[in-house]
């Protein structure tokens, strides 16, 4: 469906220097886009790209807006302008209500008459599956889990019995969510006893789970994920781990148990965070670093080696593992230029 | 079902002060517990909440004992002795034998009669599957698989064809038995010629895995996974890894191909083991660390590196890429004041 | 099927010392092949094994050839010509082209005649797969997916919609072709606004992807992986990532969004890529190292750190958590030993 210009500014906050009649119907990059998409820039970058593009619009800054001689969207932040224009231009598919005969859901499952059910997929006993639900093929719902409106589970999830999903959220495919949580204690023999897993997974409104991250339901008590969260792929959650509202976690984080994360954190990818800490609101931890410890927020924390030549990074390395030793020899040369300055060495 | 005080006292192990044909039923949190339920008090965090506890009984340590007018179970290790109660209390579930009618169970798989079989499950030709056995919704069992006895396949679960998984384990959903190693050997283009993988996945008995861990099949002879093996969710374990019996891996960790990990080692999660290394038993590898050569056990072996504020972090940093050059120039001062002392350089 | 040892001279480009009528049909371990079995030596760790060795050939290096009395196939790297003459031996088993019934194929799908549906499979409409594509058990091909000419998608692969995967792939079980991209921009309240992914995954021919790896679909313009590319188990590919020709990554790599990786690269377990940069042809990332620039290649790339006894290891930590201040210390005594020598400090 096509938008005017006109629309669209007022869609993106953004002030219109152009035709705003001019009908857009998509976007596309820089380079590629028509008369009637739009594209937009976002980085010096890409800046050269401006005065040759085809696009019946362009999302710029000030500072690049005369580049271009054709309609021009003006704005501060072009990547959120053009997010709002993307999301009016393509909302979320409508899917038919239909529920394949391939599917099975069982009798006692509770399913509102629009809920969309697709091929392969399972509904357990007790489960309850609020409007506008989209259950994907082959994915699983388990005993008694509540499925807000609007969520969106996609192909081949897994979510475990007595979970709950809140409204408006999407799982991607691949995802488990309620897997038993690795609780063990050690008999002196070396042999793990394993200890009961009684809690469940719950899991607030609008929050996005990527593909095969795994969220382990609560030993005792829940493992909670808050309203806005949004999780990359790849993701591990342990058992009891709490998330604050609009944290957002990049791939291949872990999370260990009971750690209890503020709100509007920002966990960059392959960052791991050991359990029973506390961390603050609006922090920020930087990609593969090690969180150890609790931190109170706001602040942006760090333990990461950028990547060198492997041959200048073999000798620090070395160096590395003589650290000790290296400060504890500066310490006496330290010691012993005083003795000389003092006269008392010589 | 419940049972009095004094059957619990008896199950872990614990000295009982108090009511011992007090009816317990579940377990809770210190904080939410009530008449029938049992709660413990592990750590000093948690102490606090012990007087007002409204809990029927506490598994308490002797030095905690005396903080609460109620009846206490006492004992060393109060998690243990919860882990024992709410064992009792909590029993796996009995799953009834049914077979789901959308189940595709292969006329030459070999099923016993009380083997449960969720709905979409697939059970392939030759597959052998022994009493008890709970393959859940999803599932897929491989040709001429062999699945012991009182084993739960949790949903959506692949076994490839030809693995052995032991009695009473518990492989959670989403993972991935015997896909193909990852075996090429290079042309002198660079394009890869692919080394068939020809052996099988091997787990003992007792062993758990987490929900999306990958176990990929031998190359020459099999992957091998011990008795009591405990492993968390998103662990990946190459062609030909063997591991010891009871040891215990977290999430996120790797282990590449060849790799031979002991009897009773705790390897901390995002932990990476590289190929071809041995690792003696009771060897303890620290969270997000890279263990690069074999070791003997007992032994704890860390690399890791904790995060700290971004910006001092990047000062360090910064120092280390020229961590070599430090250490000449440490060398050199240190042959300075040397000369200086001796008069040899004034 | 057998070959006789002149055939497999001839497959591996090996001298063959011995009799080329002598029969072979499988490969097994060095301490494990029998008279119809060959076997090979690639490492002087196993070199003790080969005077004993029952075997009915041994591939060896020149300087091993004389510790064998029987057959010996002689070539100047053991592992390539074994990974040969495996290959002749067991090729990859042909796959009936049967259709499950309880497969859900779409009736506007366009599905070659001799592709083979394993049970619960799900192809959506407007799917094509070529001629010989396998699909294995609950394995779910999205609408409008084109699946190249005997390429091999697993158990419960899971494709969305409009990806394209070229000839001879095998994409191994779990793993998730186009899940959405991780695109959102902040709202000045801290919610997540999402972008829409609109791009496609295009995979080219020959690409091996592993078990539960998850590559995302672009947001505008597609996620691109290209001829011969290996990928491992649980690697993460984020949205718009470009991979060169012949790539190889190990387990739990993870790649950030629209990085572009060259051809030939060896991107080793655990490691990390930020995302936006470039990685020239012929780069080497070692295992759990941190890519955080572009670099040019050829090239080896590394920054991580080998583990070490933890007590050893905590006391380095310590120093380096001060390496700033201590490389400020270093500088001043070294000012101060130059005032000393100068005579102008005392």
């Amino acid at each position: 469906m096509a938008y005017t210009l006109g629309d669209l500014a007022r869609v993106a906050h953004a002030t219109l220097r152009g035709d705003e009649k001019a009908e857009i119907e998509g976007v596309a990059p820089l380079n590629k886009a028509s008369a009637r998409e739009v594209a937009y820039c976002a980085s010096p970058r890409y800046r050269a790209l401006i005065p040759g593009s085809a696009a019946g619009a362009l999302i710029l800054q000030a500072c690049d807006a005369d580049l271009f001689a054709g309609n021009v969207l003006l704005c501060a932040d072009p990547r959120t302008a053009f997010a709002r224009i993307a999301s009016v231009l393509y909302p979320p598919e409508k899917v038919a209500p239909d529920r394949h005969p391939s599917a099975v859901i069982h009798a006692d499952a509770s399913v509102a008459p629009d809920v969309a059910v697709g091929a392969q997929a399972v509904i357990e006993a007790g489960a309850i599956l609020e409007s506008g639900v989209v259950v994907g093929p082959g994915a699983i719902i388990g005993e008694r889990c509540v499925i807000g409106s609007g969520t969106r589970i996609e192909a081949r999830v897994v979510i475990m019995h007595d979970c709950v999903i809140g409204k408006n959220c999407v799982i991607s495919p691949g995802a488990v969510i309620g897997g038993e949580g690795f609780g063990y204690v050690r008999e002196p023999d070396g042999r793990w006893l394993k200890v009961p897993q009684l809690g469940r997974v719950v899991i607030g409104d609008d929050v996005d789970i990527g593909a095969n991250t795994t969220i382990d339901r609560g030993a005792l008590g829940d493992t909670v994920i808050g309203d806005g969260v949004k999780l990359d792929n790849l993701i591990q959650i342990a058992h009891n781990v709490k998330i604050g509202d609009h944290t957002a976690m990049a791939g291949c984080v872990g999370i260990a148990g009971s750690a209890v994360i503020g709100k509007r954190c920002l966990i960059a990818g392959g960052a791991g965070i050991v359990g029973h800490i506390t961390v603050g609101d609006d922090v920020e931890v930087t990609a593969m670093s090690f969180l150890k410890g609790s931190v109170e927020g706001p602040g942006r924390f760090s333990s990461s080696l950028p990547a060198t030549s492997a041959d200048a990074w073999a000798r620090n390395v070395g160096r590395f593992r003589h650290l000790d030793e290296l400060a504890r020899r500066l310490r006496r040369a330290e010691q012993t230029i005083k003795q000389i300055l003092s006269g008392g060495k010589r």
